[in-house]
């Protein structure tokens, strides 16, 4: 396998997309090297559950090395690309030069701060298991800060989590951070009460889940109420500062934020050469590799693809996993000799979960939500789960969730210092009702 | 329960000893305040997995809140001591003194480098969930510098894992990182072949688990070899470099040095003003309590008391829960007006485990090693362990790894480049045969 005449397929990133390609071109007489930063693919749609305690980083990650162990064409190297030479054939890393002779990049995106990335480390987004551990260890640490204050006599300390942006991440996030506030910890604290937390969804546009058709819009938002997440539509976050977003005149104190308000390419699509769309994006041709070099492929977050109806393709795991099995074809008829077959996403419903027993779902004409839409949601991803020994831990933490309403996963690791940007000061408390409690929502 | 005339009980720390002591008291009309560094009680006795992938952090250790949730006569406070003032009965933290009637200080011990604090970067030990991560860190990362190596043709680079210890920690240590390099990674990778890897494991003194009877040692020793672990007794190390263990003339090259030989009390002990022994621990009276302050009980690894039979009491997780248990039942006895009772340890035998199916157990004259010790070393242990969701976890983690050989939590987070200590450069591989490998081990 190791023949130098064997055609060689780099890969680079292991999620959805560059994992499906590498799994369906290793049977065949191909080697395969797989490039990624981490030594592990992250079950992203799961990522929420760890930034919220309920599962561990173990759990939803997968080591690229053990999925491909025992294949002999394939060789994983951790390690980042610093650029290409196209006309070569060549992926360039640190120490190192890759020839390939088809190029696939599944590079993903990153967060996007719209130009302001000062607003990083005070408002953290969740793409990794360190950003997951990082949201965690903030959201832990608040209600351990307010109960050191409440308990030295300082009084409760209003705690306000603030989430920016209402895509699936963003209603997922605020929908379970606000059942740990009002279950899982409710009984923890002797000197504050958790279920004063506020949990606070902000969405720039008219409505949460805008990709969603508006009725499952609405439903959602509902959901959100019921689980106690104030929702505010059109709410133009202009500035973060340390402990408060900005909405114009308006200064919401908040004890943690989180950013899930927009996502970048990554930076890779740039060093292709191939024109991108404005978040950065490779304009692909409609077999989904690139203008002027149809031996490199690029797939999932980072293409951009316009569909037969005019939609993009969306930036969605089975999207991503569609992408990455129709460019492993296309190189397998390359090397056959038989022409390629323009790739089209089979759109096979969706489902955003936003919290215990809540969720939507669209399948065509039929739209569901609630707890049946929750089952589904709850059913697909454990299906997808990578790893049968994850799927039964993940299985286990949630059925125990669902009984006890307790989050399994609640350690604060790494840092134990109080951070100043849960540094609430009384000031920052009094000016907190410029953003008026929300009167729709359950208790 | 917040009845200014209730006893108010404050345990510092909340391992074996201030956890037993709480869980005891818990159920009588006293306050109870628990302060730790962390949030969470650790299960030191299965550290060692985290350390060597087998198990995730959540699975072995519990919240403390969570574990009295509910208990509105504890409170839990996430800080550090500084200091104590015994005369007006007040523990001093950063930003607040705690008044108490009944101290008991369960604070434990860490790593002691034998006034060389400087090895400490260079070879962590384990101690707590972050030392654990550092360590899984430092030794899958070895394994990816070597196979970065080896793929862009720099030949593969000697992997030494080095233990420096060989009391408890350092044996499960070396017998799971060996069975780690020969069984689970043996797989995947392409470029090395990890069952090249040398464990060493380093005794000061004449023979491992020096606390266990002579028979088991030789057994341990042996068992140790099959699973291929290269056992140094009477190996006095003088110096730790980056990337090299300094034994006299003797210069072993180590890509990961991990640290098991020597732990210090806690500098909480001599802040109390009472005796102490050489490594700090402090010298209490036969019903645990300290010297000239007969309201402050110190227990655990932080005590120093020898059993009639001229014995110390051994540093062993059920020496403090004992400990923590007698304490709470003397205050109990001091408030009923009852003379207190003089601490007895109850040796009820003690396990140690070695790696795969290899233990050494003592109970009284019954001495067991191999399989049948281990088998009792995981029934105790998953016995023991905190939370029924964490029981169930680690047992199909447990059974996972047993049938496959594969260790489920191989994942790499934190910072991802490869630092100095794995730097093994081409003349410290030639200067590798300055130990040589062991003839005694198996395949």
């Amino acid at each position: 396998m190791n023949d130098k005449n064997t055609p060689h397929i780099v890969i680079i990133g292991a999620g959805f997309g560059g994992l499906s390609a590498a799994l369906k071109l290793v049977h065949h007489p191909v080697r395969i090297t797989i490039i990624d930063r981490r030594n592990h693919h992250t079950f992203q749609p799961l990522l929420y559950q760890v930034a919220t305690a309920g599962l561990s980083p173990g759990e939803i990650a997968s080591p690229i090395r053990w999925i491909f162990r025992g294949r002999h064409n394939v060789e994983v190297v951790l390690g980042e690309v610093q650029d290409f030479d196209l006309d070569r054939r060549v992926v360039k890393l640190a120490n190192r030069e890759l020839p390939y002779d088809y190029l696939i990049v599944a590079a993903g995106a990153s967060h996007a701060y719209f130009g302001h990335d000062e607003w990083e480390p005070l408002a953290p987004g969740l793409k990794t298991i360190e950003d997951a551990l990082e949201i965690r260890r903030r959201v832990l640490l608040a209600f351990e800060l307010a109960e050191r204050r409440a308990a030295s006599g300082g009084g409760q300390v209003q705690l306000n989590f603030v989430v920016v942006g209402g895509g699936p991440t963003g209603v997922e996030l605020a929908g379970t951070l606000s059942g740990i506030a009002r279950r899982a910890l409710a009984d923890e604290f002797n000197s504050i009460d958790p279920k004063q937390t506020r949990t606070i969804l902000l969405e720039g546009g008219p409505r949460v889940l805008p990709a969603y058709p508006e009725d499952l819009s609405r439903s959602a938002e509902e959901q959100l109420r019921e689980l106690g997440v104030e929702v505010h539509t059109s709410a133009m976050v202009t500035g973060i500062e340390p402990a408060a977003v900005i909405m114009g005149k308006t200064r919401l104190p908040a004890a943690v934020i989180i950013w899930a308000a927009g996502v970048a390419a990554s930076p890779l699509g740039k060093k292709l050469g191939a024109p991108t769309d404005r978040s950065g994006r490779v304009l692909v041709n409609p077999d989904l590799s690139t203008p002027g070099h149809n031996h490199v492929f690029v797939i999932g977050d980072l293409a951009s693809l316009k569909q037969k109806n005019g939609q993009p393709v969306p930036g969605l795991a089975p999207a991503a996993i569609q992408e990455g099995k129709a460019t492993a074809r296309n190189i397998l008829r390359d090397l056959e000799g038989k022409p390629r077959k323009d790739f089209h996403y089979l759109d096979k419903g969706s489902l955003a979960t936003i919290g215990r027993a809540a969720a939507v779902g669209e399948f065509g004409k039929i739209h569901i939500s609630g707890f049946l839409a929750w089952v589904a949601w709850l059913s697909v991803h454990i299906f997808f789960l990578i790893g049968f020994r994850n799927r039964i831990l993940v299985l286990i933490q949630w059925a125990w969730s669902y009984f006890t309403h307790e989050q399994g996963a609640q350690l604060i690791t790494g840092d134990q210092t109080l951070p100043s940007w849960t540094e609430l000061t009384r000031e920052e408390q009094s000016s907190n009702k410029e953003i008026p409690a929300d009167h729709a929502q359950a208790s």
